[in-house]
């Protein structure tokens, strides 16, 4: 049998790739070799690109971290950027999202970067493109470059992921972050465990679910999620400050958890309904640091795909 | 008799020009030096500019192609480019689009390239700026530079336009690329038709029209135009489907063109509407490549109105 | 008594400060030398950053000529520039504005400039961040870039403050630009009066009112303010015609100005309401060299903060 390219890419084969779209396609070998390149990066040792890069952004939806840290990421690489704006672009007379890509490529961009509310999006343009596409985030499907830069918070912490306890608390059923970084973790050898209200359990997940007061005591990493107001409704049957008693980490849960486990969150912070107010930016808190890593993982990643073609 | 400037210009009586608005102001011989100029760039011989120019570019509608062609040149040719958004801009506030363009060219803007809805929104303008402007389409008027693109692709294609039969096909009335080419291919020795459904029809151009059976048949040169969905509404009593058989290249009238005749669509495509899906990427086409061409050619415009003042 | 560095700050004390906030903030000395500063950019002595820095301009409120003379600013000094778009952004899903501030600072942003509609929006942000903010208009307090670029202007045409005449004339009550430059010119030792009809005079503000007829034969300087319909509704109950011929520089009013007096307007112009469209561009008018002269002041302030870490 002999494979197509596109089902060697999904098998996670090691095969180099030319898209990053699914924390699923990378290796553990991929991955760590990453997070050495943005560690050295973190240490102001940045590659040089052989040439200048045009990239375009495509964000269909909102986005302040991930399009500034790209934006960021660009500027420090010297890569030019195109400025793509949804609303402004024709898109809004109808044309799809292939023919959109396809135009950037032909006017001579070297890269896109696309976030979309539409869950995999990416399938209907991968194999029909030939610049590299990175995912910054599909419907609730996955968000891999938040999911590296988490692994690189972790790494600077632990210097390793086998057996740590990860916990990752919130709205598991609309996050694709605790997607991407549920499948990295455990491939990557720590114990995943999820936390949830049981209306955002997401049973086609293979993790086991522990209340929070549970979370705070085992776990050597705490990922809060974000509670996304604006995809929830009527659904959500508890006031802010219920939620936060009952499934947000508290002043009191924190004094729980052990001397050196570490609190992480993908950002935006709902203070106060997810998480205490003062914990954001409390001695134990990754928050502004993943921020910062953010950067330096997406140069990594530009930069492997750039100038080499491949992740 | 004293010509005023204006009238000069708009005789296309071989002047230098500071300005690139409508394709009637050129005549052969500056649209045969942009062609050999867009060419040569096209081959890697990209010019350089004497110092750091920085450019405003003011869509008042939408636009992904010409303004992403846009900010490609100005970025292979080192221009600076401010970041003008009109909902964001005092253009909310009530401020005209004079004053806007005196404000930029205050603040030491040294170009600007406008699309607008309004026809010929210049005319308050052109002789009252002392920097280029471009036009990047106006209302129902003109598109230039789509124009010098398209006249690019039929030149790398045929060596020639003399005797050329070029078939426009479409909503001639609403198509500003249509006038623009009509009169530019016209101009250069070109045997120009039009094809449209009575009600798109603009008994003002001076053209034979053809039934697209003829059309597929007779060109050399087959440009289709985009059914614009937003411009009209109840005008058009056909399904997509009913106007695909009627006024549409089919896959069937695809197999009755020449040998050597090529398809030509400004985009975005309406795929299955205008077009067959299939087509839109065949051999035949030139669609993707008109795109690849539009970054060329306004390049050498860009340099043209920049380096020597004038097309 | 330890002063508080916020209270230091405030008391306009002649210390370095590292945001440019209000004009209460800076003392005579400082302003001649941002003036003698800028006047040197303005004759071509454009300093040179020591390293690439990269600033981020979030304008919450429509802007033409503050955002895009803040970009020509940028690029001329060559600083990079992250494109932050608030409809775009995680404001959108309720992030605070200090949060989304530090998270352009966690970014590795190196100065951030903030148009927001809430009056004095950065008394949450100025102890609490690490990098320089500039106030680029705060609801109805104070614009200090802009009051900066006026007093060059003035500075430029009578090479001093004291004992001119100086008469704001407008919609005292919502302007910040009427509040920033009475502080600092009556600070320098001008003559400050204002002029307003009743319902838009600010009776908190130390200076006295005098009548548009008064004011064009006593001012050395008629500052002109915009009528800022957009924020009027009802409450205007004159015609544009009434309010011009009452309250506006008419072509009359013009003629019994003294020969060295000049005019000023902050613009956007609304043409025929607070000003007679022909005196927009008459030879006393230093409306679009104040435009110019907005770049020059704005690369002197972000040098400033940028280079020497304080105003």
């Amino acid at each position: 049998m002999i494979l197509q390219p596109n089902e060697v890419l999904h098998q996670g084969a090691g095969l180099t790739m030319n898209h990053l779209l699914s924390m699923k396609d990378l290796n553990p070998e991929t991955i760590n070799s990453l997070i050495e390149e943005a560690e050295l990066i973190s240490k102001g040792k940045v590659p040089e690109l052989r040439k200048k890069f045009t990239a375009a952004y495509l964000f269909f939806e909102p986005s302040t971290r991930t399009k500034m840290s790209f934006e960021m990421a660009a500027h420090r690489l010297g890569i030019s950027l195109l400025n793509f704006v949804p609303e402004h672009s024709s898109s809004t007379k109808g044309e799809s999202l292939y023919d959109t890509v396809k135009t950037l490529e032909a006017i001579g961009t070297d890269l896109v970067v696309i976030r979309h509310s539409e869950d995999a999006y990416y399938q209907d343009l991968k194999d029909r493109i030939s610049i590299p596409l990175i995912n910054a985030g599909d419907g609730k499907g996955e968000h891999p470059t938040q999911s590296l830069l988490d692994l690189l918070t972790i790494h600077q912490e632990f210097g390793k992921f086998n057996k740590l306890n990860i916990v990752i608390a919130g709205d598991i059923f609309h996050s694709r972050v605790a997607r991407s970084n549920a499948y990295a973790l455990s491939k990557l050898g720590a114990n995943v465990y999820l936390s949830a209200p049981d209306i955002w359990q997401d049973d086609s997940l293979p993790y086991d679910y522990v209340s929070m007061d549970e979370a705070v005591e085992m776990s050597d990493v705490l990922m809060m999620l974000r509670v996304q107001h604006e995809r929830h409704g009527s659904e959500m049957d508890w006031t802010k400050e219920e939620y936060h008693q009952m499934y947000g980490l508290t002043l009191e849960r924190e004094k729980r958890m052990k001397d050196t486990s570490i609190i992480m969150h993908p950002a935006p912070v709902n203070r106060g309904v997810e998480i205490a107010d003062e914990l954001v930016e409390c001695e134990r808190s990754r928050i502004f640091k993943q921020i910062s890593n953010g950067v330096f993982m997406r140069m990594a990643i530009l930069y492997r795909l750039l100038e080499k073609g491949a992740i």
